[in-house]
């Protein structure tokens, strides 16, 4: 292996500016859809786009599906790649498999023509946009026609034949999350999940309960009625509390509220929003965990909010990567028949 | 206790903007100098500003020591607190206690008098600045005439006697990394320290040799030929590694040369500067872990970038606060005759 141009396995090769820098940390990469021989190219069919960089693209639209298809295709001239400069993250998307560089061809289990979910971010995945086909701005997701481009060390799975590929994309784009959550809740854990009524929410608190078990504890928390009534409804968290997570003290107190002054042991925080690590501080109990897979997570108020207040707490930042993470959350839709339910009319 | 207005715990009652959010996370404090019945009154004599903060000072100064003056009083006449605004951290100070409300007078070990440091981040404490004495450009301190307010749950310690005031403030300020470091390495671990010859990453050296012992491997990186030298000098270390952090694939190959390609167990990271995630995920091996103890750090970057490379890796945020991280970080001093001259020589 090589690690520079003209072909590094990381794709250095394709950073225009700053020079120097890997592909994610670049301001602008090369998206020349012509590949070397150690990249992969993918005809791409749609984009996840992350859900904290999608609020803020909705919201810079004022909710406008026109312009946000202008401020999405805007992003991927500017960049070479879908990387919201104002959250800094990504998203993943599907697409077959067009061309394999021959270095690779014959050495990997792809071959022209396989269906594959990238499962390495789009804030470093160079992209071309040819045509935006449809927004689902309910969805996060977005129909293309247009090419993206796999580098050597570049993660994907390969789309299973037994789940609808827009399910596929929705659940593997979080799919850190529950793999994560098998890893850090123990049997008779309290575990708060913010934002627990959404989509990486949703698979956190059904995994959390699985782990957690009968004499464990979890707690969904969002703002909005109809989350709350949905984590009701699908019966795997202990509580539910319609709190705003940006509201540090209404939430601590709801904590405190249903734990009798115990608070959690893990918080998990999945929302898709700012200000909201000082709520999941005061949730925790002293020598406590929480893991922020929310990407509008400031590592500042993280780090100076647990000091002001005190709180000796191990905070993990969100990985996106976890061994296993693609097969461990599609298993999940195997498993249970409420979740894929779910997923199937949220999603399909 | 009662956890909003009149006089919150958490010091809500200061917040001017936003309403809602609590000191750390509001954009403007009231730095009013009358303190409620449970706020502590300090005459604050110096400053010690956060490495990431006092760096980003000095780069807009040109490092011209008036400007950084301007921009030091300009920010607390702004914020009411020393918030930086484009790095998001603070630091923290050493001053006389001038008055103690009534509602905690008797009940803290604390007296009128009494010489402390803060243990809360500056990014949350209100201040005022009457006059600036002294600005101390290679040690982050500044000398003040000035005053500072110290909310209910705020942290402090009291000076030791036996240990140089200046001293203590430049110690307390990063006492989090040690104390960490104490936590994570295990015997045996390879530990790798980026930015091994600044004040923290100095600690951190020293606490990981002991923890890591004769069968461990610590590693100091520095781009400076001056910090490479003065961590041999000094003997902690079992490698030196004159590297540039920000250029990921330089380190990673330094790093894999003195490990036989094995990298770390345990990246800490140290540096003032940003743009380090990748070196240090880099680094590491599949399944170690990364300390970030650098404000420097952002969330995405290191999120995304380990999902990038497909490193599953557990990324920790520097919490300022553990457990008797004041009390371990001065019997450091106290227990190295070596350590204690170095912070003589550099602080005093
Ligand atoms: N670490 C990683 O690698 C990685 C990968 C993918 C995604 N992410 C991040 O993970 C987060 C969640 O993603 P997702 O796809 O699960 O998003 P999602 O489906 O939009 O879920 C976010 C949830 O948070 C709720 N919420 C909004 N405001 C809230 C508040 N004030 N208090 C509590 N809850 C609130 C939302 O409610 P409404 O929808 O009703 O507004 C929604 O249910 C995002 O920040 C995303 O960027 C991280
Ligand atoms: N988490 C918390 O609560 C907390 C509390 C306090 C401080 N901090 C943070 O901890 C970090 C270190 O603080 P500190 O007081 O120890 O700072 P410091 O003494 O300035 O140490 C930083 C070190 O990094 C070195 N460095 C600069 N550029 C580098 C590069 N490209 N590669 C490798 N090393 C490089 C610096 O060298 P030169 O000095 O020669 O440039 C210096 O030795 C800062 O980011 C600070 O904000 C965090």
């Amino acid at each position: 292996m090589t690690f520079t141009t003209p072909s590094s396995p990381y794709g250095i090769h394709r950073v225009i500016e700053p020079l120097g820098v890997l592909p994610q940390g670049a301001w602008k990469i090369d998206n020349t859809m012509e590949i070397t021989d150690n990249e992969i190219l993918i005809d791409v069919s749609a984009l996840n786009i992350d859900a904290a960089s999608f609020t803020q693209i909705k919201q810079e639209a004022n909710g406008d599906e026109a312009k946000v298809a202008e401020i999405v295709k805007g992003i991927v001239e500017k960049r070479g790649k879908h990387h919201n400069p104002v959250t800094g993250s990504g998203g993943m998307l599907i697409g077959t498999i067009l061309e394999i560089g021959s270095a690779l061809a014959g050495k990997i289990d792809l071959k022209v023509g396989d269906k594959i979910a990238t499962l390495v971010s789009l804030s470093l995945t160079p992209l071309r946009i040819d045509e935006i086909v449809k927004i689902h701005m309910q969805k996060d997701q977005i129909e293309i026609k247009g090419k993206a481009i796999l580098f050597e060390t570049g993660l994907y799975a390969k789309l299973p034949e037994d789940i609808d590929e827009k399910m596929a994309l929705a659940i593997l784009d979080v799919a850190g999350a529950p793999a994560q959550t098998a890893r850090l809740v123990k049997e008779g854990d309290t575990v708060v999940v913010i934002g627990g009524g959404g989509k990486s929410g949703t698979l956190c608190v059904y995994e959390a309960k699985k782990r957690a078990g009968k004499n464990g504890c979890v707690i969904g928390v969002s703002p909005f009625e109809k989350d709350c009534q949905r984590m009701k409804d699908l019966g795997w968290a202990d509580h539910t509390l319609q709190v705003d997570a940006t509201n540090a003290l209404a939430l601590m107190e709801a904590v405190s509220n249903v734990t009798n002054g115990a608070m959690a042991d893990l918080v998990i925080n999945c929302v898709n929003i700012q200000n909201t690590e000082m709520g999941s501080i005061l949730s925790t109990k002293q020598h406590g965990k929480i893991y922020f897979f929310s990407m509008a997570t400031s590592f500042t108020a993280a780090a100076l909010g647990a000091e002001g207040v005190g709180k000796d707490v191990e905070m993990i930042v969100g990985n996106g990567y976890a061994t296993g993470h693609a097969e461990h959350s599609l298993a999940l839709l195997r498993e249970s028949e409420t979740l894929r339910k779910l997923f199937t009319e949220l999603y399909v």
